[in-house]
């Protein structure tokens, strides 16, 4: 056992979780976004520059990004899956960007129109301008653990995707589990794969919790040393591939379980709490994190 | 890794589970019983011989065991905390019965009005019945990882409460997580703890999912080589200190995970999750299994 004694969390709530949910007004992803940086997150994906006509959710993006007052050290990120949203993401003065590729063929043509291999002639010009303005790029790995097309995908394709992002100049690979299908032991023999030829410190859980496995695959996972761990408060975003069934794991029970196996995240549990109570106020719906639904039950506001 | 090839799966959903829900008629649980052995689970907790005054809605235990048609290899088992519930139980041949103590001395004076020493007491007169009939006994500890009351639960208290039911002749004990609030590695120090007093292979994981930590705690203990776990189809029953929350862990994501890591179970996932559908359908409830939910959107089924 090689337990990490700290853990970062990249919250990914205002953009992978909000960009599956129906729109909430401005203001409700501003308020979202300061409730986050008071509760302790260090990195809060903030918002996409993506075609408003594919992601209407995201269309307000640059608004979310002007409209918050930054808290000094939290990293505010932005996708950007092309030149023309980095440039995007530029103006309003996004922190991090990030790109995002599938380790499934049939993904790749289904979600973004291209192959894997285009896809990567697609990010070369948002990294080389990164790399000229001083920004940080991430690189998302989708359908690590399984594919809604293609079914299994073999773990080679998936460290062949993530090591070229690597190579490209990703700092940061994140490691997705699109439709959360993985297991305890996959997810440990994917990791370890990965990591055979990308750095354990330079890579990323992101995990989603479809069919309830995902905290399961964070603790099994940890004992390799992985330390950064994707999550959305309140467990938001739904799965656009299974109407109705949960979608990314929710920060309130990574940061639980991650506290209670004494690792640090610097997040205050019960400010968290509050921050996903409020968006899903928004949202007229529960929150999908037990951890949030327990909490607020015990406070009488029976969610 | 010491992973165990196959786990033996104790489904309490028509005993824990439907006593923390509204009550169902006679003839849905019946038809749930039914469901669960046709799915290939091999121990089913029928019913609890319970005063009615207590728990009502376990107040037709002994019409449900009367009105089940047997499948063979099955154990159909009974909660019985004294002599009364126990002959009551074999008046309808329960095949098994189970006592029920706690870690927590606070916990076994608010649930069962007695100090844990008098629990033991109680139960004595039960297990010597048990053994004149070859009536094989289980052993529940509650509070193994918190208490609703005194909060903590030392180690050693688990330790000597289920050294002290197996030395009383329980041939497995139960290692209850009752409010759902450990986490992955107190989980497996616990497990540890006991399995030096009592045999691994009469241990059992109850775990429920109230901060959503159950499979990743049962997931985490595996590799120690425990191979009985307890759940609930479609994770029944809800929590009596926390209203809205989560109760045992769902049977259907249990299997889901143990499946995945190459563990047989013999149960048939598909058929687990009609039969969780349509208790829930009595229930007028969502399934509280991420995989009943997936598979059932996946069939256009949205519960």
């Amino acid at each position: 056992m090689a337990l990490p004694h700290q853990v970062k969390i990249v919250e990914v709530g205002p953009r992978d979780g909000l960009q599956n949910e129906q729109a909430v007004p401005l203001a409700a992803k501003i308020e979202l976004v300061h409730a986050l940086a008071q509760a302790g997150l260090q990195v809060i994906e903030t918002g996409a520059f993506v075609s408003p006509k594919w992601v209407p959710q995201m269309a307000d993006s640059a608004a979310v990004f002007s409209g918050i007052e930054r808290t000094p050290g939290v990293t505010y990120a932005a996708l950007t899956p092309n030149l023309q949203g980095f440039q995007a993401a530029m103006a309003v003065q996004a922190d991090e960007v990030a790109v995002f590729a599938a380790a499934s063929e049939a993904f790749s043509q289904a979600n973004i129109n291209c192959s894997i291999e285009a896809s990567f002639e697609r990010f070369m010009p948002v990294i080389e301008a990164a790399q000229a303005n001083h920004i940080r790029v991430r690189g998302y790995v989708s359908c690590v653990l399984g594919c809604p097309y293609q079914g299994d995908v073999p773990i080679a394709d998936v460290v062949r995707v993530a090591e070229q992002l690597w190579r490209m100049g990703c700092y940061e690979i994140s490691l997705g589990d699109t439709i959360g299908v993985g297991t305890p032991l996959q997810a440990q023999r994917m990791l370890g794969a990965v990591a055979e030829r990308v750095p354990m410190e330079n890579l990323a859980l992101h995990f989603h919790n479809t069919y309830g496995q995902a905290l399961a695959n964070i603790a099994s996972c940890l004992p390799l040393g992985v330390a950064t761990i994707d999550s959305a408060v309140a467990g938001l975003g739904g799965c656009p591939y299974a109407k109705g069934a949960s979608g990314n794991v929710a920060t309130e029970d990574v940061v639980y379980m991650l506290h209670g196996m004494g690792i640090q995240t610097g997040i205050q549990l019960n400010q968290l709490v509050q921050a996903g109570a409020a968006i899903c106020t928004h949202l007229g719906q529960r929150p999908r994190s037990n951890v949030a639904i327990a909490e607020l039950a015990k406070q009488d506001r029976t969610p």
